[in-house]
């Protein structure tokens, strides 16, 4: 059966660099015969606010309005606005979910946080019991595609802005791991704006050769579910042992005091 | 003369708990003597997204439209839209500014981010030569109030999501400070909708006791522009050598392979 694959993407113009990787997806997923589907938000004029309009009918608690609780009761009723419920159906669809953005602030923009926002609703994309390892999304890969305005040795662990891989951790753990999906190393294009045309266009061709083999790629690695308690979601006592004479902690996020694995939000299997 | 506070607040409903450590800032700063803004962006419906309409008259580049490029000349020539214009007054006039909101996806909700995006523009927040400890804002302070849907221990190096200094990296570092805002300590709200009205209730207080006192704090350690080299922004050998034979290294973000400083974005002084 034909893989699915939906590409999220976030910028104004189509002449841009991140237009250009858009459409090298586009072009070499669907030539591998993938089903592809675009959502452009910005071209969609996508509403980026979580707000009482993003509920059909009556919410339950007017004067005091819960964004969580109201959208997770309206997702249960199938009173979510159709914009959103939009935006469900082809994560439903999608084996593999790209988000197409230049970094904004270290983050993605606001329209793109405002897609995360609106349509990752709780009982959706996520529960108690179902994230992280066991999330919702477990059997589905997402990652990041994005251009930055600086040189990557400024991301690096001794260059001014910090270390990429710090940066990334809210966004891939605390985004895409915890609904579940399986997190494919992102692929960064270093300040396409400040290269040689040649240089964006060998950018390019190397993105269309890691597309060609995309969908078989190790994910990233995170810790599983069940290496934390079920009620205070620490670490476990044995886990944690077995981790005392490591080098690395689990995770970056979960470094145990330890030094950060290097590059384990930036390359698989490590 | 009277200190300037604008408070960047996002909340939907004035029910909220973050709608009350809003209120609960207004109140003290302002018996104290401050004055005290406060930019409701629901209330608002401030603009989330980044386009072309933020721009009065005839863009420079329709045909690739590059937000950062075309909002900086907009900027020099006075031609941004009204709304940021009223912000980015505010932000002139303010000495501290406190962005009150609910933690959504390990960060801002899409409305806040959308100020970031839009008000913070090149030219008025950020230059290349102004930026970090050199930045536009060093003369004025800055900090995240905030409240989590998890309870503090999830945010730990042992737990689940992580430790919470991780996530407010990008944050505090890459947005505040890199606009040269002295960032205080942020004020987490930990789960106040999973707590008694009693906790609550201290939970404010322990906001309105921090409030009193709150522009005479010491702000967070970023480490001065002034280690990094002009042209790589890499730590200077010599600013290097001196971290080799120390516990961390200069920051969080800027880690050297070492430890992570303890609490460094939760706490002055370390």
């Amino acid at each position: 059966m034909a893989q699915k694959v939906l590409i999220v993407y976030a910028h104004q113009s189509p002449c841009s660099f991140s237009a250009g990787a858009k459409d090298a997806a586009v072009e070499v997923l669907k030539a591998k015969g993938c089903e592809v589907t675009v959502s452009d938000l910005y071209d969609m004029k996508f509403k980026a606010t979580a707000t009482a309009e993003d509920i059909i009918g009556e919410v339950k608690n007017a004067e005091h309005f819960r964004y969580a609780q109201e959208t997770k009761l309206a997702w249960e009723e199938g009173r979510l606005s159709s914009d959103i419920t939009e935006e469900q159906r082809k994560v439903t669809e999608a084996d593999l979910i790209i988000f197409q953005f230049p970094m904004y602030w270290f983050s993605v923009p606001a329209i793109m946080k405002g897609w995360i926002d609106r349509v990752l609703t709780p009982g959706f994309a996520y529960s108690q019991e179902k994230r992280y390892s066991q999330g919702m999304f477990k059997d589905k890969k997402a990652m990041l595609s994005f251009t930055t305005g600086s040189h990557e040795p400024m991301f690096s662990a001794n260059g001014i802005h910090g270390d990429i891989n710090v940066s990334l951790w809210p966004l891939q753990n605390g985004i895409l791991h915890y609904c579940g999906f399986q997190v494919l190393a992102p692929q960064i294009f270093w300040a396409p704006s400040s290269q040689t045309p040649e240089a964006r266009k060998s950018m390019l061709d190397d993105w269309c050769t890691r597309l060609d083999k995309l969908m078989g790629e190790e994910p990233l690695s995170f810790p599983p579910l069940d290496y934390f308690d079920e009620k205070h979601f620490q670490l476990k006592p044995d886990v944690a042992e077995k981790f005392a004479s490591q080098e690395f902690g689990p995770a970056l996020g979960v470094h145990l005091g330890k030094p950060l694995p290097h590059n384990s939000q930036v390359k698989a299997g490590v």
